[in-house]
């Protein structure tokens, strides 16, 4: 076994061996509360897995973004969710990225050990949706900082977290050639700032999600990450990352799925034999293993590329697409699998049917990879 | 417009008339709470819609299934969901169709106004699945009565009915011919019976459905509905209705998801133009609207023959999996163009979108369809 | 049963009777030599058949739209090949719509006894595609008629038939407000007119399909259909009979696929039992019978419409849409069941594969259909 | 690049180079005349492809499994038909695996070079299936060999091979312990063998695919590869590389497909706009794009197992489920896409479309592929 996949190995492990603490009675009321799984988070941040992509320097692992996938996989794979880990490693990205030595020196070991929480990531705006160049949060410069004023949907734990990104527009759209520029990126301590409010909102998965009102919230100079009006190409180059970290959670959730599904289908005796010796039964579950399987593949390629410094972005989007519809896949035939029970919280299959179908929509909708295949690698013309 | 034709259209503006009051708040807050509508159903009861099935005789207005059907759909259609209000219209059939002069005279009319509730259908258990026939709960001879013992699961709204149908095995299995003989039907006055212990199962959808104990039930021999033994083919006899039932419940849920998601992508604008001008939004929604339609074709062919007495077996249930597959579909599509709104509880997408799955297993899943279907109209043989 | 439902009876079992002498060995030859169906279109020729819709005052059956597409459906189901019958019986309406008296009592008769074969419609050209209205070929008015100069493509039977309806410009699009007017229709007599070239082009189906070039042909002025200039519309007016008469021919070719493949399945063992025991065997040949089905009812609720005059656009392009779907579903599926021995010619599998999935493309898209539906019936944007 | 990637990029080169001489015209007449495509063989021949996978001390190229995937890909990819090279390529190894040493010498040299041309493998019959066990061919031991009686079905290439192996059963079913016991595997020579009569079938595909009735074909004893009575595991030991290698084909089809719809997509105009800027042109040709992907990443999994002697069944199954579904989808998709014209042999489209197909069934269907991976990767019970 190469160095590589004994550390895989070990994180796999370690992985597994946490879980093991935190069953699927746990998530459940986790779920069922709507709270934040402070327990599962806490227990992780003995580990160091929370600064898994945080250089040793800044006193994380220093591990690659496949290294960091697996331990978002094993957390799905085991029954959890690993939403805000997930939020921990990826958001410092930018800070990592795109931050002055300064900044990274101040937040990332923080960041790395856990003692500091960034998981919320403000981009996202009602009337902008998927188009974020057309955000209407702005950030207007004062003597000591900036004056922002705006507002998010779909911030998922600023409760939770001590420190937010947020992308705002520092030069009004019709000051830029082209409207991608003019938007800057910044770092809040929420813990300090104020005229920050939140709305819950309610969904049909646990993701403590918000609408955030921003008014007149005063942010100091050193807040601006990189340089002013670059701040939507600093959103851009994490993207690739996110989509194959996201790839590897719903990897994680498609072999759940799988396993939960065959084995119930082994078990279950009705007409006197067990249900998974109907084709009708065992069939698509197989099927849904099958598209696990390769999608795991895209996500590895998608990995490699990005850890060798490549270019990753069509293996990252379709390495997104192929995970996400995998694990809808099997999560659709784990429910049908399981008939009524599988609707009951008890076995854990609605639960985890609810949040893997986020996927096709966040952290980018199919139709949109879709759009970047037709267009960017097969050279059809734009389609919107 | 014939009679018929007018009939119908008067019940779907009553419906929406009642409904109108019963807005998406209304549901969404019902759901929330996990509780029963009520409200809703307190409203309906004036109307005597809560009898549409009941002979005139009784109380009742004595309509046909169509007519009632439209009843169901509307409320569906209206974005509520007509679970209670099917359970009263269609689980009285069994007492219409087989029970005595008597107990028709006793229940019929306080379950036409509403008086009575009669929405608990005891069938199913946990290790019978569908293999109905396989129920281990047993109904022993008394004296007086029957003594039953067992447990049923997924039996819901127990807690709002004052009455329950129950399925019992009265003779050994190993005493009868075939393993359909030897079980009989009962109803159960909740309010007098002692030995019935629910533990309401915490499911994905809000149907307050329960496992049910049964530990020696004393019950009165007048409980007993028809012949003994013949519980059975009792309870097949009525699911042709219910399955059509159930497919025009389907067709509303299928209209609301289609009529929001149409509305929303007209309305909705992304990159300066509503996302419906985009086919990857527009077709989806498009085909789900053609398939409702299919579907509801059926739905009327099965109730038509139905209202005729004519065999309706493969037509009920070819409507059941058309509307149910049409309907899932549609909330699946409704959930797409709505990106991460359509997951938060204020756009009601995801509510519809968890109550309408539950129609892929019940009451009968797809495969058992697919099997009646491949066995007993293209006459291939049995699968299982 | 109704004296509607008796005719339709007599002529299922009348086109039964034809097709009992032209089976499947019959049409595979056909196929094989790439031949037209002559000996089948001159036994239906003394039936009266082929002029099934023209009015009974100009020698036809003056028979409903239903009631004719019963023929092409049985002829279809038969294992046949309805496309000569059905241009024969579809392509004489745009002249009993908007021809003169006169036309019709020169050639509804003979097209009406199969003496005069009208089976060639020559709209589509290379460039235009479904862009009718953007045909390049005009039609110059001269002293005493006009003269063609242009192209067209995929213009089936031309070798085979007498006359040709034609679609040509008449006045320039420039100097028409839209595009649709300044179009105008001709019925061509081919045995008569000089100009006209063809190149038959070989195709996956057997349709005698042919490119034709159009030099300078001369054509008299009472050649002319209707008004000039309102020709897209005459050929827009007949379109959903067009499209409920296919629904109606892949209706049958889908009850063909379905009764071959469940015969197969029961018939053939495979692992000491009938493959139609394996629920991946039965339960999509089941599941393609439900699509059939469902689209048969569209079909005939569009049908229906049409033949009492009511709007029924909506309806003749969903049962298209589902009717193709559902026949091409039902083809693969027979293919997959017969594993290699669908692809033999000898099973006719592989034949009626390739026809049906025409269906699909024309005489209209599934594509353009689901705009129609996204647009037109759900009222969202136009997407193109 | 490393040693065996510039090896690859070479072979890729030299297929492209000969294939450059082959033109979809070339394949398009082979198709129409349903004849061998006799001279690009020849081509093939002196390069020594032929013998890829022979070692080199019998004159062949002594390729890994995965650098010989390669050739067959680029034949198809190139719009070719691998389907003569990939029989030559892998018939050869059950003479490699399991031949004598003597049987080598005399026969893999000239298979290498092209001169022997070993084509036929001769496993199906009629009544078995894919039951290979249940074949009924006899081979009766002789004094000095064998005489064979029986018949076999779909044995492609006869007509073309010098060289045939025969799957026979030498030891009655009845007088075997296990019904895989008792057959044998034979290499005849065509040239000298009597009694051996074909009867070709016409197929939706051009591979000259025949019947083959074996009347007391007296053979050799030399004949026998291997022991006696082990021919149903020297069968079984060569599937996994035919299952790649067809993998690889596939994903030849599949490119071939995306990269012509994409290019008419985006070059063919209707409404005065490439069709390719609708979303329902392109988002289909882009998923089919992402399917052939992941499905080669799993092909070249599968191989790389292959050729590091590691066990490969489930991936081998699955590169060829994924790799023949995806195939599938481009081939629909793009027929799709270039609507009538998809239809015309001219467009190639059609042809492709017709071979691709095959793959669903051939060598092994996609319901033998699932019930593997049901069975023997997720441990449910066997299904049939």
């Amino acid at each position: 076994m190469t160095e590589k996949a004994e550390l895989r190995k070990d994180l796999r492990e370690l992985i597994d061996r946490i879980c093991a603490d935190y069953p699927d009675a746990y998530w459940r009321e986790v779920d069922e509360a709507r709270r934040y799984p402070e327990e599962f988070v806490d227990a992780l941040t003995g580990t160091g897995c929370l600064g898994a992509l945080v250089p040793e320097e800044y006193g994380g692992l220093g591990l690659g973004l496949g290294d960091a996938s697996v331990l978002l996989e094993g957390i799905n794979a085991n029954g959890g969710n690993a939403g805000p880990v997930h939020a921990q490693l990826y958001t410092m990205g930018s800070v990592l990225r795109h931050g002055s030595e300064e900044q990274k020196r101040r937040y990332l070991p923080g960041i790395a050990s856990g003692e500091l929480r960034l998981q919320a990531f403000g981009v996202t705006e009602p009337t902008a949706g998927t188009d974020t160049t057309s955000i209407r949060t702005t950030a207007r410069r004062t003597d000591d900082g900036y004056v922002v004023n705006g507002q998010k949907v779909f911030i998922s734990r600023v409760q939770h977290s001590d420190l937010m990104l947020l992308l705002a527009r520092t030069t009004p759209r019709e000051e830029v050639a082209r409207k991608s520029e003019g938007l800057s990126l910044f770092l809040l301590d929420l813990r300090e700032v104020k005229g920050v409010e939140l709305r819950p909102l309610r969904t049909m998965v646990n993701h403590e999600t918000n609408e955030v009102f921003l008014s007149d919230v005063h942010i100091p100079t050193d807040a601006l990450i990189g340089e002013e009006g670059k701040g939507f190409r600093y959103v851009l180059d994490g993207m690739n990352a996110e989509r194959i970290l996201i790839a590897a959670e719903c990897i994680g959730d498609g072999r759940w799925f799988v396993e939960r599904a065959s084995r119930y289908a082994t078990e279950r005796e009705v007409f006197g034999r067990p249900i998974g010796r109907n084709q009708g039964v065992q069939f698509p579950i197989a099927r849904a293993h099958v598209h696990v399987e390769a999608a795991d593949l895209m996500r590895w390629k998608a990995a490699d590329l990005f850890d060798a410094g490549q270019p990753c972005g069509a293996e990252a989007n379709m390495a997104k697409m192929l995970a996400a519809d995998a694990s809808w896949e099997a999560a659709d035939v784990a429910l049908q699998t399981h008939g009524g029970y599988g609707f009951t919280a008890e076995y854990d299959i609605e639960r985890k049917f609810r949040e893997t179908r986020l996927y096709q929509v966040a952290p980018i909708s199919t139709n949109l990879i879709l759009s970047y295949v037709g267009e960017h690698v097969l050279g059809m013309p734009r389609s919107f």
